[in-house]
């Protein structure tokens, strides 16, 4: 595995990879791996010939008051598991390479980033938008993988890649769950015991709207509720939402439909670490 | 030459030509070819291998109450030019190719999109920076080329390729002028015979502004007074907006520093027909 920490070297690499009629695949990630992440690489592995994968903590999509500083950050750690994972390329810049200091040039998408996280972190998707378009152009990959855990994130990314004309190929790939059902995150590692304890409740909820959704309930309002009274037994879970929205606008819906496949997600915080979790379900 | 109009046909086509090691340039127009695309065509001709040539009249740098549905179109007489000046593609996509009906990605550049034709045009950079970086993708070239006729787009193309990491290099294009000075522009068409013959006073006012500053003349009023007076003589003539700026970060400026080098612009209406143009001098 090679480590590069430069935008025109990476360039130049993935010119030479593309004139020689590699597939590369992009893995963007925040780093402080773990295994959600090491799935993304082996489904990246399973569609190219080379794998890149980026670490790095995006400023722009966090909030002045949000957790930037705080992010966890392990690059030696990563730096191995990368490289145990067969990855090729591991593309590690330093924030003033990404953004140097007249930074000026941002990417909005319109409507469904107003929704969920966009509602909660009105700055956020600018900035997820921003450093994917900056890594698409840096890495030029053929394919990229991102998880579902993020599932507003990834239609947000399919936008952009459809309206900007991108060519790339997005894969989401299935949330991977702690045994407890707790979907694995690099913010689960602020957890206190106790928030630890309580928090597969998110997963619990959604799994008990799933089998409500199945035993024929339509009704939203009634899956919400039994969704919060679960959340609300944990003593140190604060509702930031919970939704059921059509799975492809994100609007919030009322009454179920027939044939409609709808995103339940939800985002909790424990003390101050805000967890998401969503899963999605046809009827 | 290849006329092609799907986005997916010009992707294609580009992806073979750059894996056969051929250096490929991009002339963007909104049509209505005359003299200074002509030129800008030439220049491309110089620098790669395989000159593409887009039309597209932008709707998105249009404000509702702007031109776009009577800005002048003639895709036959264009196709014919183009064939003649030795393009190899000519990409006339569909609106609705460009923007289909959901479309919701735009880019934005901060500060400099807020001078000069950005103040009078507020819409009008989100407009340009986001065809542009649509047309980077589709044509994936290694040059671009635009005319120096629209200083301000220059600068705000090459922000976006620097700051969104495009790997494209970026060439600007002198003016090409009428005889008697006036810069050629699509828009020169709507001119009515008296406005046409008024018209050449903004190279004028422009060249004695030129004249000024080699005589040693420092302060901006005085040279912008003059050019007023010069071109309210002209009864069609209404001034927008006449700036002396910093030539990178298109700050107004009062004195003009040793050394420095400044963007002298403006934008005049003539009846309805809004014209720009600019020289740059360093002193």
């Amino acid at each position: 595995m090679r480590v590069v920490t430069k935008i025109g070297e990476m360039q130049n690499i993935v010119d030479d990879l593309r004139r020689d009629k590699r597939i590369v695949s992009l893995v963007p990630t925040m780093g402080y791996l773990h295994d959600g992440h090491l799935s993304l690489m082996k489904i990246a592995r399973q569609n190219s010939d080379i794998v890149i994968v980026s670490i790095f903590v995006n400023p722009t999509q966090f909030a002045p008051h949000e957790d930037f500083g705080s992010y966890p950050r392990d690059i030696a750690g990563d730096t191995k598991l990368a490289n145990s994972a067969g990855v090729d390329f591991l593309f590690t810049p330093e924030k003033n390479e990404i953004y140097p200091a007249d930074y000026a040039t941002f990417v909005d998408v319109d409507e469904i980033t107003e929704k969920l996280e966009g509602k909660s972190r009105p700055t956020h998707f600018r900035g997820v938008a921003t450093i994917v378009t900056k890594l698409f152009n840096i890495a030029k990959p053929h394919v990229a993988i991102f998880g579902q855990k993020d599932a507003q994130q990834a239609l947000v990314i399919k936008k952009i890649v459809f309206d900007l004309n991108f060519g790339i190929k997005i894969i989401i790939a299935p949330t991977i769950r702690e045994k407890d059902g707790l979907a694995m995150s690099s913010r689960n590692s602020y957890l206190t015991k106790e928030q630890r304890q309580e928090s597969p409740v998110l997963y619990e909820s959604l799994t008990e709207a799933s089998k409500m959704i199945s035993g024929g309930i339509t009704d939203c309002l009634t899956i919400k509720e039994k969704m919060i009274k679960l959340i609300s037994m944990k003593q140190s879970a604060k509702i930031d939402y919970i939704s059921i929205a059509d799975s492809t606008d994100l609007e919030e819906v009322d009454v179920l439909q027939k044939g409609g496949t709808y995103l339940i997600s939800l985002a909790v915080k424990f003390g101050n670490t805000r967890l998401i979790d969503n899963i999605i379900q046809t009827i």
